[in-house]
């Protein structure tokens, strides 16, 4: 059973909250408008992963109250679908989640804000964080691509970086993050090497090891800024891990929800 | 007596210190290597001003002591000269001083420095202020130009300023010295109308205005640096003072310390 084994790789250790598990389950297979997924096979994938029956119903109670999924009867069916919220959210980090490459814009700004009191400077941070910036200094960000319409208080810049100084790379990458980078890479290798070349692992086993894969990719690349690789430590795992999750999401296919219903109906 | 007038509009209320009229006299009329002014021409020139005999003479010790000026006699006449480094601290401001517009660099350069402790925050923004840097924040100095050698302990962007916002521009101007501009400015043109249309003006009479219109203005500019206009506030007075100093001074043209010795001769 190589498909266990490379399951059980990617679970143990891992900290797999199941409303978050959910979240990676929808944007991964059934992130297209109108696009469901039956309660049997969403079951199905996350029993395979070892979520137990009613942390599942807890999970879907809460997503369904955020306003992330909604679901609809169909006979003694359930079919759970994101909301139009879910679905933006999911979409927004689609970019960072599936790039095969890092970013690299050609163009960059620089935004640096005037004296500010502390909690002008909270509330600034948090806007420009959520925007896409990186603090470089209190007040001072850098964002990708040209100005886009400035608070007048801010002076600007347009440019190219130059040089990235240690300091730097190693707040946006702290050692706890890229020691999580490098864990999951190894990770990443003992599941490959567990699915050796059998090419006859089912649609839900798949579906299962891609959801594995993505969720924990996705608590990577989320944590910080989307940066070129220039911006990270020298040794970073980040670019090989990568090219490991782009394989191994390349390697598994896309199962479609009506194959893994197939395979549920066929074991 | 247009030129009386005149150089009584410049003298008045203005902070003039000896020596440092002295810097701005060779600065102005014998920059050039080996040029010298002999002790009568100088005296004359400052007697104009309004200088006394013994503030000279005090004032010419301190600047042999501190190397910016020597002297040789030849018979009873001593002549001045400045020394290496008087001459090259005297270049090095030559250009803020008589240029004609305002500085247009086509790139910039930003540094950012990491954390620092105060002790060392001290000493890097002097150095930056003394290689023509602005400080926007602590830590961040903007500088005209690519960027050239910086500490690998920077970061560092090259591009184009795009927004100059208030509160930086009344950094770089306070109020105090855009009030001093304006005040040049008013003194300037009270100076111009005095001169009218005499052309009579003598040599050391052209040569005591001129001192005075750029000691006064190289007392303005060197207190902040050099930027273009699109960083100073609205209104300020800049940009007009700077025409005013360079009609009058193209207006009273610039006597050779042989025409001024030949003017003493004649008076």
């Amino acid at each position: 059973m190589g498909a266990g084994t490379a399951i059980s790789a990617l679970t143990e250790g891992a900290e797999l909250r199941t409303w978050s598990l959910i979240v990676t389950i929808f944007g991964d297979l059934a992130r297209a408008p109108r696009a469901e997924i039956p309660g049997p096979v969403l079951s199905a994938i996350t029993a395979r992963i070892g979520v137990k029956p009613e942390a599942m119903r807890v999970a879907l109670h809460r997503l369904r109250k955020d306003n992330w999924l909604t679901s609809r009867r169909d006979g003694r069916v359930s079919h759970y679908l994101l909301t139009d919220v879910g679905r933006a959210e999911s979409e927004k980090a689609t970019g960072r989640i599936y790039a095969t490459r890092p970013s690299a814009p050609e163009t960059w700004h620089l935004l640096i804000a005037g004296p500010m009191d502390p909690a002008e400077r909270l509330e600034r941070d948090a806007a420009m964080a959520a925007s896409g910036h990186l603090a470089l200094a209190p007040g001072v960000w850098l964002g990708p691509g040209p100005t886009h319409r400035p608070a007048p208080s801010l002076f600007t810049i347009e440019g190219v970086p130059g040089q990235v100084p240690g300091w730097l790379k190693a707040e946006i990458m702290p050692p706890a993050l890229a020691e999580a980078y490098a864990a999951f890479g190894a990770t990443m290798a003992t599941a490959a090497n567990a699915l050796g070349t059998d090419s006859a692992t089912s649609a839900l086993d798949r579906a299962a090891l891609r959801v594995l894969v993505v969720h924990g990719w996705r608590r990577l690349v989320l944590r910080h800024p989307d940066l070129p690789d220039g911006f990270f430590p020298d040794g970073w795992a980040g670019p090989e891990t990568r090219t490991q999750v782009t394989e191994l999401l390349a390697r598994l296919g896309k199962p479609t929800v009506a194959e893994i219903a197939t395979s549920l109906a066929e074991a």
